[in-house]
């Protein structure tokens, strides 16, 4: 027991997050919404959305900046319709994010994401210094949200581009041959993407500042799932001071079904507060109401969605969740969506469930003002090379879900929602972001989920994570590539040392079949490649006739264990008990340190956990259709129920938590 | 009883509509077909086609001028293969509808829709001046049909397209806020397309009427469910002595099975019967054979269709029916396809379909001669601005059928089709089109499914189409916008007066789902959007738990219902039986009125009635595949079976009608 | 049996097709790999690779001659890479057939199919003058393979391209009409690039023999079923010594799922060899190894399928069989894909399968030296025309397979694999290649499957063809076009006199449906359309009600069958039974020749003969999951199995061969 109590304080000691400033400088995290101002609207209406807001405990909002409805056909500015807004947030003490909108037409719903040319950059220029002029007197205007749903997908042909590509060109000479003279696939569009990104956030960053030097910046990125290869969050956090996202179930969570949305806002919370580092972040936009038009999976939040998200974001470390939006638009594209408020402005189900939780926050105050995440020692990592590499490979048809686009991080996904579903927390972070400079990993395991592609930049940071007494995992076919596209498997094998085994060769399998771990009772559902592995120094954990599927070998302190197989993609659709049983097996080294936790694999039960002053709080959602019964391991802590929005009840004695179809439950463990 | 005949003598002077001159001054409809004449034929081929027509009791058929086979290379006329076929037409006594086609390159098989150029302008213009010059001397030249299928989808990137589009935008400077300041969509493409179409059609008219000024003028518009957005009928009117249609199933009807064509030919015709306004209409092309390589949905027709397709059309006024084609093109794309005539020039068993309806037509001359549509007095609006809308709103994945592209135009089949079995006409009219002047709307009702746009010129006549004693029916996100894509039903509200409701908020669903209205015995099945509504002097008539999902409100001498989800789309695919048990409560009014129906609804089985002299014609198809046996409801009248193309017969007594599988049967009543 | 071995003999004598000069001037067909040769592979893993090919019985291999890899910026040459790689083939007396590969970006794996102007043109002129003189010194160079994977689909925009097209339509003025004043359809596009293709590979061969004017000139054309539309074989036969073929399953066997790779083989087999001629063939390519990004339809071959597939090569008179790769890229797209050695450089099974066939032949050299292909006297002839008209023609949606791209081509595959799995050879020919020039055709059948456009140039060779004593067989809507998409079959009626009869129509029919022959215990199953016959002078085969669906006539001392539906294509996804059973039936004549063939149809068996010094050889493959008892016809013969890879045995008393599954069977048969 000691030693339990000893790697459990350890675990704690070294993994807990640093704790940030609260972003909005409030007691705790809060709830908000878009406030979407627009001409045609009456003071009264404006006026009555900020004292909705107000009364739902909401203390935060957003507000989109539109030039275009800020200047007339003359070029002369009339800020009468906004500054009604900001008094009116004064007034009801709303907290704004503003969010810079220069000009752009009617239906350019989302803005453009590079001005196309320099006369462009010049009139953003000019309604920035306007609008921050303008508005900086406000002591509401809380931050500039700099840009919205900053992310392309792909570099933009306008002139102003283009120049600046070629610019990046010259300075960045294209390398043909890596050392060994191979040749290389050189990345240059996904590499001046990244940085065009990044200067032009910079860019706006120093025009704010030239007028509104002292204010909160903020930017949120959108689809992460599908855009992660194109953010460097690690640069931007020297432009911000707090970090977003936007998403939207309906628009962003295309690889996952609606059941497992709540997973999905999980993930992507991990995401962004692995990205905004040592800032606080925020979910910056969340979908608050009903699609016609929109999204490519058109829906309308349920009350228990709303409640499941935001609990999704705050247990994660989330300072605010911003509904998108308050009042819908009431014109062109978008017209009628996405509110939490009805045609009537009268609250609808999903706005009372936002207040609930606006509620509980304030009521446990006290708790939620303490709350850092908390690390279960789990860390799925994915590289943007990875995703550069899966979108330059299709040249032919994609067929089956391991060469498609969006199978990197779908691979990743697999695992992490495996072990959501074993009730504990799970990161996901680019491999840029992890802190490889510890001096001891033990209790800590890596995840590389069909990583494609691994920068060598990386090969002696993961070498030494293992050396150091990580464990490192890897499935499909991670490793395959290098950063420049090399199949460094083939030729220099970096890892094999580590792995103490190399591939043999890959099979494809055109339908899904299993692997039969040797010390598991059940096989483990796998998809397509089949990698046939040599040991060096590797033990065998999994064979088929005389060809080994599956190697663990001790490395250092650490162990390294292979499985070159869609192991997480396959637990996607087929399952993923077989796999929650082996990573109990191999990563109970760090299961083990975890506070708390389900006590065995809870199929669409999940929970996470984050550390309090006194203790810890766990979130935990229900996504079945029937009730669930939830036993729970801990030691040493005493549970209470301080949030639920069915009849859950928790038995403190037998340890189970029982939970309601699509409830969510938020206990406060403290010492006994 | 005497109220009931009042009411339907009422109803059959204030609605049956102004009959016009017979269009070719026949005694009574004509079938006809395209004669195709090219290069290569031979004069006894082309004589012998023109005997052909003859025999079969064809009076019209059409001829494709083609500027390329009249001109040679140096740009020298030779009428001869053509002039040969207009002497063939008229030693045969066959009228001409004479198309206009400018020279387009060998694979343009419909022509081009627009000029390209000034230079190409100023070509079709001498093109024009020689054409009708020459043959303007045939008496048997009918009409020139100043374009073939006029409707192009969209603006074409053209020079001579692109400056009168820039000149419109000088002219019609973009509007971009509303009366109330809300921003507007300015659908600029969509309403020059619409102008530019009319441009042209009087262009080509006043080109014609410079050298053959008496010569009556026709176009055929095609896709019309498709492409009625861009069709301004009404600004037609004036520039042709009539209106006609291309309605080839293979290529149109892709709304339809094929199962379901029958009713998608009437609804084709009661729109174009409707765009004609006071004009007379013809069915300008229908298909006559087999596909090869054309069509979306390959078919070859059987003759039981080509009886259905004809009867359609003349039972709801149609005056000619021009099949496409006698015989096949010889070369190039589409040749051997289409044609009423076999390889060997042999009649098939479509043509003597055909010419058993011409058979009919002349026995009957003396019923046919007369017979005039009679309105049900239920009409079925679609607002072209609800078409503009439904494209422009395609930002997401239209994922299911109630906002992909047609939902609009569905939702008003699914009605249509209902009616059609429930044994009555239909009317399906562009808003525009529909005569608001009356002073009594007793026994009419309008029907507006899933209109999403509503102009705002119309809330007015819509009220008072209302007060004046008529019911509204609105389904689905009926007015969501008006003709700026502004979302005024949370706004303006300017048909909350008239529905006594207004909209909470729409929810969407992901599956199909049903109402169970309160005086109903059988739940409704819909589809989409719950749209919540909140009274205000309507009542509920369905309710699920406190939410109110439909509405009736008395408003003046009428009434308005409003069930704001996917009635009429789901019943396409969910089953019409409910949504006939509804109308047939609802609009009892209307529906008591009709001399002639059915008894109840009857799945597959369609009647449509019209007026002659001394009484009425109904038209019946059945489409099952087994026997039917159809109740009709009739007072004061004695039918007669004066076509039937299998064995029906009809029981006075008893008022049943036994029909065949694919027959039809035309019944003659007459007062006893 | 005087006449059986009288009309044997003849047969052979008439048919058995000129044998060449083994390619290589080695004593038997062989086996060979790519060697992909790239910066960053050390000295001694290429040495390696050459020692692997010998020890493994390979004789030849290939070598991408990359101009990328053997200049450095400057444009300095440095062939020292390369040089090695010969140096290590000439030691391990490998031959090498070098690939030309001008400079093409890194992305770009299949390298560019014609230069974009001229300055490129004149760089590719520079780099054949540079590597044909430094690579000419080596004996060890077998062959220059002019380009790799000749075939683009369209002419290239580019302007070398397009100015050559346009000189090349000032040289053939378009014509507009037929001799008999048609319009006709130009096919200008089609016909350019077939001569462009053409243009090329002469001049790429009139430069490399300006400085190694003696060498062996090959070049290997793709995705044959595909692109055979742009091929003209016969043209470059006095180009090349010899001709070759790329056949990787994942990429080109899409018309097939995989359990009919092997016929897709044994097709792809037979139509290089038609267009090969008089030359030598090899097939320049097969896969090697897995997929990972690359292929439509990923796969990794197993090595039964490696075996399959060498046969079928050998068997059908390839020379050679050269494996895509043997080692696989590091680098880039492609990289670590399609390799015969594993990742260590150590044989997969698919490289130790690859020898087995190689140390067969070996073994029985005597009998391989010898081996001409046999023809079973049936030809299924295709025309390009056809696959450029069904291209043409792509204006509706396909919605079924026999108007879809491909159906012209599997109409034919239909009847080769049916006929192949009878036990015959069958030979794919375009109707170009066909020798019409012999004086009998007793015993030959041309097969013709829904061969849209019958050129009228060969409308006399054809009716010769059956004069003569052939059988023609028409199916699908064969000959509905002629070679300008003119339909002759309604107009000029070509083939009436041959056919004795003509069609009245063709009827599309949405489902497949059958025909029952009046000769046969079974009816075939059909699709698409249904075509009416008018009997002149033939004979009914079919008739549903008074409906003619099949003919036969008489003609000079053959007989035509004309059965215009869709017969070969239905037999592909309706079954081939009822085909064979009519085939037995019509085609007896010829099939009663063959010495060695199946009893009856055997379905996924297949089986192949060819003729050897002493008697012949047959190659039999079991596609089934089960072992197949194959009962086999012959006459004065006795077999002995020479090579197989399961445990098969024949039983020459029962005549009887038991076969297991995807196991692979050579039969050496010797007059007793």
């Amino acid at each position: 027991m000691n030693r339990w109590i000893i790697r459990c304080f350890l675990c704690i000691c070294f993994e807990t997050l640093i704790f940030q400033l609260n972003a909005q400088n409030f007691e705790h995290p809060t709830v908000g919404a878009q406030v979407f101002i627009e001409p045609g609207q009456q003071p009264e209406e404006i006026q009555n959305w900020f004292k909705i807001l107000q009364a739902h405990g909401m203390k935060v909002c957003r507000i989109r900046m539109f030039e275009s409805y800020m200047r007339n056909e003359k070029g002369e500015w009339d800020f009468a319709l906004f500054d009604y807004a900001f008094k009116a947030a004064e007034e009801h003490g709303i907290k704004v994010y503003a969010t810079l909108f220069p000009a752009t037409p009617f239906t350019d719903i989302g803005g453009f994401k590079f001005p196309g040319d320099k006369a462009h950059l010049q009139s953003v220029s000019e309604y920035i210094a306007a609008v921050t002029r303008h508005f900086s007197k406000y002591t509401t205007l809380y931050a500039w949200v700099l840009i919205n749903e900053i992310g392309s997908g792909k570099i933009p042909s306008t002139p102003l581009s283009q120049e600046l590509f070629n610019s990046w060109k010259v300075k960045n000479p294209q390398m043909t041959n890596n050392a060994n003279g191979y040749p290389i696939m050189p990345f240059e569009d996904e590499k001046f993407l990244i940085e065009h990104n990044t200067w032009y956030l910079q860019w706006l960053a120093d025009e704010v500042k030239k007028h509104d030097p002292q204010r909160h910046l903020h930017v949120n990125n959108h689809a992460i799932f599908d855009l992660a290869g194109e953010y460097d969050f690690s640069a931007w956090q020297s432009i911000l001071n707090s970090l977003g996202g936007s998403a939207h179930a309906s628009w962003h969570f295309g690889y996952f079904n609606r059941r497992e949305y709540a997973h999905a806002m999980l993930a992507n919370s991990e995401i962004i507060r692995s990205g905004a580092g040592k800032l606080p972040w925020i979910m910056t936009e969340l979908q608050g109401g009903n699609n016609t038009f929109s999204g490519f999976h058109p829906m309308c939040p349920e009350p228990e969605e709303i409640i499941q998200w935001l609990w999704s974001v705050f247990i994660t470390g989330g300072k605010s969740a911003i509904f998108w939006t308050l009042n819908p638009r009431a014109s062109g594209i978008e017209a009628g969506e996405w509110a939490l408020l009805d045609f009537r402005d009268q609250p609808s189900d999903r706005m009372k469930a936002a207040a609930q939780v606006s509620s509980s926050l304030q009521k446990h105050n006290e708790i939620w003002k303490e709350v850092k995440p908390l690390s279960s020692g789990i860390h799925i990592l994915y590289t943007r090379e990875s995703l550069w590499i899966e979108r330059k490979s299709q040249i032919g048809a994609p067929g089956f879900p391991g060469r498609a686009p969006g199978s990197v991080m779908q691979s990743a996904l697999g695992y992490f929602e495996t072990i959501s579903s074993m009730g504990m927390q799970c990161s996901i972070s680019c491999m840029d972001e992890f802190d490889f400079s510890a001096e001891d990993y033990s209790g800590q395991a890596i995840i590389l989920a069909h990583q494609i592609g691994i920068p060598s930049r990386h090969y002696q940071s993961l070498s030494q994570f293992v050396e150091k007494g990580g464990i490192l995992l890897a499935d499909g076919l991670t490793g395959f590539y290098d950063e420049h596209m090399h199949n460094a498997m083939k030729t220099e094998k970096p890892m094999q040392k580590v792995f103490g085994a190399e591939i043999k060769e890959f099979k494809f399998e055109n339908e899904p079949f299993a692997i039969q771990f040797s010390n598991l009772t059940q096989p483990v559902p796998v998809l397509g490649w089949k990698g046939l592995l040599s040991l060096t120094h590797a033990a065998s954990l999994a064979q088929e006739h005389d060809q080994v599927l599956a190697t663990k070998s001790r490395y250092g302190r650490g162990s390294a264990l292979w499985v070159p197989t869609l192991m997480g993609l396959a637990a996607r659709t087929e399952g993923k008990e077989a796999l929650s049983e082996w990573l109990y097996q191999e990563l109970n080294n760090c299961i083990e340190t975890n506070p708390v936790r389900f006590a065995h694999y809870i199929p669409e039960v999940l929970m996470t956990t984050a550390k309090t002053e006194k203790g810890f709080l766990s979130m935990v959602i229900n996504k079945r259709i029937t009730n669930a019964e939830v036993p729970i391991l801990y030691n040493g802590l005493k549970g209470k129920i301080i949030f639920s929005n069915k009849e859950a009840s928790f038995d403190d004695t037998h340890r189970l938590l029982r939970i309601h179809p699509e409830e969510t439950v938020v206990i406060s463990w403290e010492e006994k």
